[in-house]
C-alpha cells in the first residue's frame, strides 16, 4: 500500500476503504509515513470530505491507535455526554450526578482548560482534596459504587488524534467536519460509554459559527455512531452568552450544586442541563418518553438523590463533600470588584469567549499548558441577554487575587448592546436523533 | 508573516499576495517553512487554483530562487520553444537550427532523459564529441556565431522548482494547472529568452488528456508569460502516436538531419516542426504573417542553410560535423530485428509512452539517474496511424545491442487496431495567443 495511492484517490473525490485508513493513521502516529504526505491527505478531506464508512473508519483507526477503557464489568447501559465547548459550561457537574442518581451509569472523562477558563477537570479540582485522574481501578469503582465516574485520562487516548490534530494545527486544516467527527468520537469511543449524547454549541463564540454547520456536524457525529452501533443523539444548543452566572473553576462547582438544590431552575443553564440529562435517560433505558425522563430529572432534584450522588462521589475520591454544602471550604477570591454599566441598553449578546480570556487573565485558565490556575477568581454574571439596563447598573462581579485592578471597559466591551428590547430565542435550536 | 495564514486564507478560496508567494517559495527552499506546510498548500492551490497574478508571482519567486542567464550581450529578440514532450519528439534538433538560419537567435536548455528514451540532451550527445554541457560563456559564443545554443543547464535553475517538485511528487499535487504553469514558465524565464513558442501535447499518451485540459495549461501559460510582458504563443499538438520514425537517441539524430535535408517533408514530424519555427520566426520580428515566415522556413531548408547551421553549432562546440553527413560515424547498434504484424486491420494509434518504455528496455532510456544510455540502439517505427495493415507487414525494426531478444509480443501490443479505415485528424488541435 503507498501513501500516494491514498492521497491521489481523495484529491480525486474517491473514498478510501477502511485498510487504507487504518494504514494512513498508524503510519501517521509512528512515524512511517511523513508530515508532508499526511498534510496533503488533510488538505485533500478538507476538500473532498469522507462517507460516514470513511470517518467511522478514521474514528476506529484512531480509536484503536491507544489505550480504551473496558466499562462491560459494570452493569447497565453507560451513557456518556459530550460538548464542544462553552464558557461557564458546567453542565457535566449538573447532569452526571442528576443521570446517575436516575440509576443510569455514567462515565465521563474530562480534559484540563487551555485558554479561556478551565475545564471540567479545573473545575472538579477546585474541590478540596477530589481525585481527578483516577486509575482504571478507581474510575470503576466509583461507576459501580455511585453510577457517576468523572477523570482525567490517565491512559494513552487516541495518540494518533494527538499526532494528526498538531499537524492539522499548523496546516489549517482543523475546520473539516469528518476531521473534528473523528476526532471528538475516536477519544469518546475509546471511553467505552455505550450511549452518547451530544450537546453542539452554536453562535458566534462557538466553535460552529452558523445552524447549518453545527446541524452538518451533529449529523456527521450522530451518523458515524450510529454506524457504529451506538444510541446517539445530538441537541444543537444556541450560545450568545456565558452559561449560566459563574465563570471560574470554585464559582461553577456553586452554581452547579445551586442548580442541584433547586435555585435557578429557570436559569438556561438549568434548562440544559435537565434536558440533556433527560436525553441522556431515554438513550440509557430509564424512561421511555421525555416527559417521563424530565419528570425523574425533577425527582433527584426535588428528593436530593442528585446532590447526594455528587457528595458521595466526592467522598468517596477523596474530596471533602461538605465543602458542596458550605463554600467557605471551596478556594477563595482575594477581593471582590463590581463593574457597572457605562451607558443604558438593552442588552443583545454577551462575548463569553472574552469573557472567558479576561477571566483566564484573573488567573482562572491557563495560557500556557504548565499554568497554575487560580481556583478561586472568576466571575459572576449578572447581565443577560435582552435584559434593560440602566447606566450604572451592576454587569460582573470580578473575584480577582487580592490587589489585582482589573479593567473595567475590557469587561464593560463584551456587551452588545441594542437599542430596543428583544426577545431571546429558545437556547434548543435542533436536535439530531 | 505566517505561513499558516497563507494555507488558511488558499483554503478558503482566497488569492495570496506576491509578498506572500515570494515568503512560501524562500521558506520552501531554504527549509524554514516545514515540508507539511508546503504540502497543506500544495493541495489547497489544486482545490482552489491560482490567479494569473498568482501563477506569475509564483513562477518569479522560483525563477529568482537559483541562477538566471543573462543574453543581453546578444543582438536580436531571443526566441525559445518548450514541448511537454513526447517519444520521438526531436522537434528542438530540427526548428532550432532552422529559426537560427533565418536569422533569430535561438537560445535552449534542454534536460536529460528519466524513464521512456532520452531528452534533447541525450539525442545531442550522440553526436561524438559534442559538448552538451556549455559554460554561459560557450553558450553565449554559440548563439552570437550560429544564432543556435543548446545546453544542459549548468547553474542551478530554480531551486525551488526542484524542492517544490519532489514534494508534489509525493503528495499527489503535480497535476495542477497554475502549479505545471509555474514550474515550466519559472525554468523557461531563467533561460533569459524574449519570447517563447510552446508546443502542448494532447492525448492519451500525453501529460494532458483532452483537449480542454491542454487548453487550460496552454492559456494559463500563455497568460502568465504575457503579463510579465513575453512575447508568447501556444499551439495545442495531438500525440496519437510516437513523433516520426525514429526512438533513440543516434537515431532521431539521423531523422532529424534527414528533415533538414528536405526529406519526409510530408511527415507530421516536419510539418509540426516546421510550424513551431514558423510561430517562433513571427515572435522573433523575422516574418510578419505566417505565410512569410513559412516561406523562410522552407527556403532553409532548399537552401542547404539550417543544415549547415547544425553543422557549424556542432563544431563549434567539439562534435563532429562530419557525422551529420555520414551516419556511420554516429554510435550504431549490435544488430537489427524486425518485428512484423500478428493480425490484420487499420492501425488507430500507437502507443509511444508503451514502445518509449520498450526502447528504455533496450538501453535507449534511463531507469534510474545514473544509467549510462546505449545511443545507438532504438525503434524505427514502419507503422502509421491510419494505415491498412496485411499481416506479417513490418511494423517495426528494431535496433539493440548484440544478443538481445526482444520480446515481439509486447512491440505487437502497442498498435491499437481498427476493423475500419480511418482518416487521422489535423496534428494542430489549436492555437493559443
Amino acid at each position: 500500500m503507498r501513501m500516494y495511492d491514498l492521497i491521489y484517490t481523495k484529491k480525486l473525490g474517491g473514498a478510501l476503504t477502511p485498510g487504507q485508513i487504518a494504514f494512513w493513521v498508524k503510519g501517521a502516529a509512528d512515524g512511517t509515513i511523513a508530515d508532508e504526505q499526511s498534510a496533503a491527505l488533510l488538505m485533500a478531506i478538507c476538500w473532498r470530505g469522507m462517507t460516514t464508512e470513511e470517518t467511522l473508519a478514521l474514528t476506529l483507526a484512531m480509536r484503536d491507535s491507544g489505550t480504551r477503557m473496558d466499562l462491560s464489568s459494570v452493569p447497565g447501559i453507560k451513557v456518556d455526554k459530550h460538548s464542544t465547548g462553552g464558557v461557564g459550561d458546567k453542565t457535566t457537574l449538573i447532569l452526571g450526578p442528576i443521570v446517575a442518581a436516575c440509576g443510569v451509569p455514567c462515565p465521563m472523562f474530562s480534559g484540563r482548560g487551555l485558554g479561556h477558563t478551565g475545564g471540567t477537570i479545573d473545575k472538579f479540582a477546585s474541590i478540596p482534596g477530589l481525585k481527578v485522574e483516577l486509575t482504571d481501578a478507581e474510575f470503576l469503582r466509583s461507576l459501580r459504587e455511585t453510577r457517576f465516574a468523572n477523570s482525567a485520562p490517565t491512559g494513552d487516548i487516541a495518540p494518533a488524534d494527538k499526532k494528526l490534530y498538531a499537524l492539522r494545527d499548523v496546516t489549517a486544516t482543523v475546520e473539516s467536519i469528518p476531521l473534528i467527527t473523528a476526532s471528538i468520537m475516536s477519544k469518546k469511543l475509546a471511553g467505552g460509554a455505550d450511549a452518547l449524547v451530544l450537546d453542539v454549541k452554536c453562535g458566534p463564540g462557538a466553535f460552529m459559527k452558523t445552524l447549518e454547520e453545527a446541524r452538518t456536524l451533529a449529523e456527521s457525529m450522530v451518523a458515524v455512531g450510529k454506524a457504529h452501533g451506538m444510541r446517539i443523539r445530538a441537541l444543537i444548543t444556541r450560545m450568545d452568552a456565558p452559561l449560566g452566572w459563574a465563570i471560574g473553576n470554585a464559582l461553577e462547582v456553586m452554581e452547579s450544586v445551586e442548580i442541584l438544590r433547586g435555585e435557578h431552575a429557570d436559569s438556561e443553564l438549568a434548562q440544559m442541563s435537565f434536558r440533556l440529562a433527560a436525553e441522556m435517560l431515554l438513550l440509557g433505558g430509564a424512561a421511555t418518553t421525555l416527559e417521563e425522563a424530565e419528570t425523574k430529572v425533577q425527582t433527584t432534584l426535588r428528593d436530593g438523590s442528585a446532590l447526594e450522588t455528587l457528595r458521595r462521589f466526592v467522598a468517596l475520591n477523596g474530596g471533602d463533600a461538605k465543602a458542596l454544602d458550605d463554600f467557605s471550604r471551596l478556594p477563595q477570591p482575594g477581593q471582590a470588584i463590581e463593574v457597572r454599566a457605562d451607558r443604558a441598553g438593552y442588552i443583545q449578546a454577551i462575548d463569553g469567549r472574552a469573557l472567558g480570556l479576561l477571566a483566564m487573565e484573573l488567573g482562572a485558565g491557563r495560557k500556557d499548558r504548565n499554568d497554575v490556575l487560580d481556583l478561586g477568581v472568576g466571575i459572576r454574571v449578572h447581565a443577560a441577554v435582552g435584559q434593560e439596563v440602566k447606566e450604572d447598573d451592576l454587569l460582573f462581579t470580578l473575584f480577582t487575587k487580592a490587589g489585582a485592578q482589573p479593567d473595567h471597559a475590557a469587561y464593560q466591551a463584551t456587551i452588545q448592546w441594542n437599542e430596543g428590547t428583544i426577545s431571546p430565542s429558545s437556547w434548543l435550536l435542533a436536535t439530531i436523533a
